[in-house]
């Protein structure tokens, strides 16, 4: 029977300031990917994601960004990998921490933002994140855009990883995210993103936006938890997913 | 043989600012409370000063304080047991990733500047660190000012614990520090800060500043790792605890 | 004919993170306090709402706070009044840029959250606050709790105040608010809070919890600009301050 | 008579953090550059650093970096124009609250770190920092590399500018600086950098690394405020200044 996990980023709130619906979203997924203090989320949020989390049977993980809180970890920094290493390194241990008090162990770890979007066209970066990851606990897994440098790196440094893949983002043909500058890149259509998973999970394969087929590996699926459709489109996604006899499992 | 441990704050850099003379004081200590980035330390400093600690044989701890960098900590700030909790918890992990990574073992945690000090005295904030420690890691050891509310609640929590004693203070009879407001608090000569020092390591005793002598748990000495005389001071005390026939090594 | 202000506290949104229904509420209020970055607002969103205040001919005054983003400017901090006064005018300063750059004037000042309350009890600090709004425009009016410190200080200092009070709260009989920790502090039923605004703004006076009359002086309410009730009460106070023949205007 | 300024960053430091030595410097410079608490400086260092200023009769300006302390503003960072103006905005404010405290003008803005090297080569960022300065208060001038893009912005803006050089950077014959990573970017010869300030203060000429005789706009000379030489260089600067008959004051 295929499989397929659903991640979700949660967690971002800050203090006073409410981010996301994570409560809600929750039932719904079967990995967290939780943001650790540098771009949102603080040591209660941390806390209290990672007890939710448990509750939920939804396996935790570190979802480090930049040291920009003010920027939500969006906005391209230019930090040397040494500095991209230590700062991934800090964040998986402080989320780690929680996991370890709340006796809930921790699975992987998704980079976030702009630190994301760098790493996955950036060899240099991505090397940096596998070691991070790695050192600190070699049973981690990375979760990371398919067909990205953050896949050909974690192999290279004999960390296990899973392929993400998106709903509703068109692929260039060489297995790449249509950027979305580009007219096409997000699928706007429910329907459409829903059968692009359920191909996705159970063939390993996608139409490019130029009417290709190309294979795609597809361990996880990023949800949103934010916004007004999320939450029905996460079910729409399962229910599509149970009806094809996809089963909905972390990786 | 009696023992004694010598310990001092490091990694107290930020960035570009540079704190403290952390490499010529390492040779001559044993314990490293080490800064989580709260009132100081970053990401590269702690992995920095991690390995200076495997170079040197010094066993490293974390040194988590309170949110705030400007403050270097030492402001008192009003968290709740349950803040003060996530916060400490969240600084222990991110040093003990760093510890992980560079595969030398986390041995202990002393709380930093106004943190340290209000829990000295605040049962309720001790608890919640003991807890946080607890929780995260009960292999770790507290280490706390000998005779405080800290040390109360670690024995509650089952946590293990160390118990801090200061060379240059001046105790009350009942074992507590003579405040810094009052006259003759801090022991300005160097010879009678050694004597004191020697004398609590041997005899667990120590002469309270109204002439009475009380007895005390000195599992460890703070020394400090800044100013002019930090580096002859200790050097001073490791010979004179060399001749009295003390060992100094970790707790 | 007898005026009131309405103040309110706005620009508390921060990056991503949104906070208030500043647009909603700024057409019935006459004063706004921004946030200046410290506790909570970032130099995107000053921006913005000083645009926001110009459009609707709402008084923009600066809201300083402590520098702790994470409690939002709600957690007492043990600073010296030099680093209060130096903390504050650096907020003013950068909120009047933003004014300077609109082209609008700074009217008033209005510490916020732990800041407001702290000085509100503490002559030293409530002083330094006045100083540092005096020394950068003595044009600028402290707005501050009626009958406390800071209102004394702003007097003694040569400063312009208003004096503040609640809808929503209740009275001492020496004028102070009776404490949230004590039975009846908040007054829940909403026509008995626009009543006692109508009675301070007319007559000057309120029934203390005690029952007793006293004299309390209104220059300003404070209205909420967050929460579900929050924009009907503001629009319900207007509407009874109009009945009443109460000007609502800047003071 | 020639004249030339020589300015110099400083109030880099950060509560219990020290960078520079500003009081020895101050007294040789004549503009200073002072940071604005967004890549180092805090509220009570810049107070300080004001007063320095008045009692030195040093003319102060603003020093707005990147909102990147643990970088010291030195990486690049990703904001989008409205965000750097907002920000130049925001730091500029901050720090002209505390001339205005002290009873003493702000005279200038140089933009800090990596904020300086992007908009010197970006003619967006460049027209964001100039608005910015421009609509707090147009009598204020910016000071910028010879030769760059802020200086084109500047004049397009209507903005006063100042043409700032350098003693110990080679220049291509374009008059840009060569760059750090190229062989021959930094003048090591005390006395050949003494000499190309002098050239360049009385011919405005300097000789670019292909060994042509190029013109360049020396309106101030950046000197150094930390490293054991920063002090010894300036004085010899002045020196040969005086000899040479170049008055060293402001732009």
């Amino acid at each position: 029977m295929p499989t397929i996990d659903l991640n979700c980023d949660l967690g971002e709130s800050f203090g006073a300031y409410k981010m996301g619906m994570d409560e809600e979203i929750l039932p719904f997924i079967t990995s967290a990917n939780i943001a650790c203090g540098f771009h949102g989320g603080d040591p209660l949020i941390m806390e209290r994601t990672v007890a939710l989390c448990k509750v939920h049977g939804v396996r935790p993980g570190a979802h480090p960004g930049f040291p920009d809180l003010n920027g939500f970890g969006r906005r391209n920094m230019n930090l040397s990998p040494k500095e991209v290493k230590a700062c991934v390194t800090y964040q998986i241990g402080a989320l780690k921490a929680f996991c370890d008090s709340a006796t809930i162990r921790l699975y992987h770890v998704k980079p976030h933002g702009a630190l994301y979007n760098m790493a996955a066209v950036d060899y240099k970066l991505a090397a940096a994140i596998c070691e991070a990851i790695h050192d600190v606990d070699d049973s981690l897994v990375l979760l990371a855009l398919s067909g990205s440098e953050m896949l050909r790196a974690a192999k290279e440094c004999g960390l296990f990883y899973a392929s993400e893949v998106f709903a509703d983002r068109a692929y260039e043909r060489d297995g790449t995210l249509v950027s979305r500058n580009q007219k096409g890149a997000v699928i706007e259509e429910k329907e459409a993103a829903v059968k692009q998973v359920v191909r996705m999970a159970k063939e390993g394969r996608v139409r490019a936006i130029n009417g290709e087929d190309i294979s795609i590996k597809a361990d996880s699926v990023c949800v949103h938890g934010d916004g007004r459709n999320a939450l029905s489109f996460v079910k729409r996604i399962r229910e599509e997913l149970a009806v094809k006899g996809i089963e909905v499992k972390g990786f």
